[in-house]
């Protein structure tokens, strides 16, 4: 039971690149447990990153290597072709330089979690999934797999022996395969801070996604996703914690001793 | 006086990017003891970079990390005005992102050598030079520097408590102060295999640079570097290494147990 | 007749980044009457650019500008997904500092080409096609769209109103429905100079894609792609333009007033 | 007497990439006569610049190509040594991309502008400025180059024989030679509206930078520029544009007819 009284919540962070910024980090800090920051290739680069991983260090928050496809003009969100390995190799890369800019900050990654684009390809694609597990595994195996729940994303980091986190979003709603619905389709996301937190509360006591038709699909859940990006996005960040505490949460970054 | 009957020879390598390559390095990987790869930043990405540590694992060849300035299409040789905060992070993240490409290709990154304009910076300005010891050694303290004998780098790295490697130009003319002639200037370059093997038997039983006007300035010597680029660079090589085989010498990296 | 006597040649040109070359473009100039020169997107800098524009001009080789994907690391062979707008956009900016560099250089864009991913999409797909099209238009009315024969391409062109110049490959099969094979099937590239001589004498005589069950599909021709970046190109080339000249064509530009 | 009262406001804008932004580009075109379009190279991509191009055409803003190193992750700041030839190329690649997105946007690039490091090292450069000049004539002789007053940007411009405006900062002090006061200096940047008005009301009354000793610097002003991306941006420009109009002048791109 008391197991169950522990929830993380994770956002992106660190979403700037050069003299460009994203988000309100400093403000998002103080509410989030788990931060997953950009590694270069589709946001951040070794400023923001050392910047990011000092200021998470200081706020006690647990931080994660946010890799995505090499694609700034796209910010990560346009699929591309790459091959498997391709992929492997660029999720290496972007591990092994957060864990650079994180040590000479005085901070630790302790997961990994896919981005835009290759995080919704991996959340379907077992072989992408394998690519960015073996990846994770090959740098570093005692890092946690953050994974969307339900998805591709479990099956490869449980098959590459990595710890994985199951996530859930606040703000997405999901379809009756546990996928996310579409950005475009209508409902598809909520930015109702109080519809978040009753959904949120929901899936937590029943341990299970709840889909637009209502089908509960069970899932250990470890983190909540909220998006640092959007114009409400702290907002709803603090009106989610201020809500799970008074449920009687605590907020701890699921890396730690549970 | 065994001490001195090793050397390493040392050369930029897996210097390609995207469908484009540089130099022949199967053929320098069969030649060399120590192989500086670059991290992406001025050449190199994820996948050569894989594939390069693979190789040199294959034929026995240690690898380093060969960090330069961001700048491909200046392959790194023209200096930017970067602040040394900027140059740290720059250093770590490419140190991090090849540590982890190495381990995914079953390999290990033992060392931090500078490319381009940043080691010619890193020559003279000690500022620059501390950045770059610096970031090595947050990243990780048991990293050898492979520093420009007699320059900042080899106090710099000192200074921050790093093994320091000490290399010689087999094929570059050096002047009084014991830095290199500018490339410009005649005699600057050495082309003949002949005169390099000569000049580096010299300064190897001398343990000195040996300058344009016979000057001898004493330094320890751990390596030697070619450069493996140019047009002989693979004949070059074969050339230097046979030499000093013949004159009794074992090729072995800097960094095995000596 | 006499209108069929004449023929272009055209191969991809320009095609280096920074310190990198690709092919062997001094060679392919005294070959071929069009280059493709690479933007800046796939490959080609702002030096590159100049430079084999210059070298065009001295050698009476036309110009086009080879617009593609960006993305270096992936040559411009991985599928984006870019929309159409952002499409557009792309293709316009290259144009535009194709046109500008080709003035420096006292030369002059007078054809558009897609490359890679992109000419492989816009052989199919009408919207990209057209996103193609317009781009040119918008740019400058008075430019070629060198089209794939057969292909959207040719709809797209001329349905901006723009001149199409209609290409056939000589060294890739096609099949029935007027596509190229692909690359990985057997067969799908011709590397004998003599088979490739062939076919294409059998194509400009017939003026019709022969596919590789034989069925002929009619379409004009006046212009032959030539591969710059593989082993034999040059010879490749040179054995296409000594044959063609032997049959009685001569090489001629497109876009020269016919 | 009539000419003196017509004055320019240019500011910076499309200051974006890919997923950010910067500055309000809406807000200020409602202000400004003229503004300066980054072209990709230290901000700026095909997307931001369509978009730019269209809202200034609709807000009746004359545009030009504000060009700059190639340093997205240093925003143009930072000087690059880029030779001559690479800075001519550089710049004419930018031009003729802006042309062909304006083209595209239904408007047209009236002037060049340099940005950042290349503006500063222009400023005082004979060679660089040259370059700049040399490469907006190439593409396009009927181009104004918006420069500096009393710079070697203006002799380059002359030089070149292309229709120069001079610039003066609303708010930046200057020193005797008059250059700008380094940023870093007190004093060196002006962040008070009405003081800022006062100056240039003085500067434009006795057609002479005024420098921090209360020298005189006799120069035409065709253009004041205020900048975008600052705190207090627009309201500056709007205080600025206000105060002209009350002391009578008609605020109208330097480029029209006068």
């Amino acid at each position: 039971m008391e197991r169950n009284r522990v929830i993380d919540l994770n956002a992106d962070l660190g979403e700037g690149f050069g003299p460009w910024r994203m988000g309100d980090d400093d403000a998002m800090l103080q509410v989030v447990t788990s931060a997953n920051v950009a590694c270069g290739f589709h946001a951040g680069d070794p400023d923001i990153m050392a910047k990011t991983f000092a200021l998470a260090r200081e706020n006690g928050v647990a931080v994660g290597a946010h890799v995505g496809f090499p694609d700034l003009a796209g910010f990560g969100r346009r699929p591309m072709a790459m091959t498997k390995a391709e992929i492997e190799n660029a999720v290496a890369y972007q591990i092994g330089a957060a864990q650079a800019l994180a040590a000479l900050s005085g901070h630790r990654i302790r997961y990994v979690k896919a981005h835009g684009a290759l995080a919704n390809i991996a959340e379907r694609d077992a072989g992408v999934a394998d690519a960015l597990a073996r990846a994770t595994r090959a740098v570093d195996a005692s890092l946690t797999l953050l994974a969307i729940a339900l998805s591709e994303q479990v099956h490869a980091g449980e098959g590459a022996g990595l710890n994985v986190a199951h996530e859930i979003f606040a703000d997405r709603a999901y379809v009756d395969d546990g996928g996310l619905q579409p950005r475009g389709e209508a409902g598809a996301v909520i930015t109702d801070g109080d519809a978040a937190l009753a959904r949120v509360n929901d899936m937590l006591a029943e341990r299970a996604l709840i889909t637009i038709t209502g089908k509960r699909l069970k899932t250990p859940i470890d983190s909540i996703c909220v998006h640092g990006d959007t114009a409400h996005a702290v907002e709803m960040a603090r009106r989610l914690r201020a809500g799970l505490e008074a449920q009687g949460f605590s907020l701890r970054a699921f890396i730690e001793g549970r």
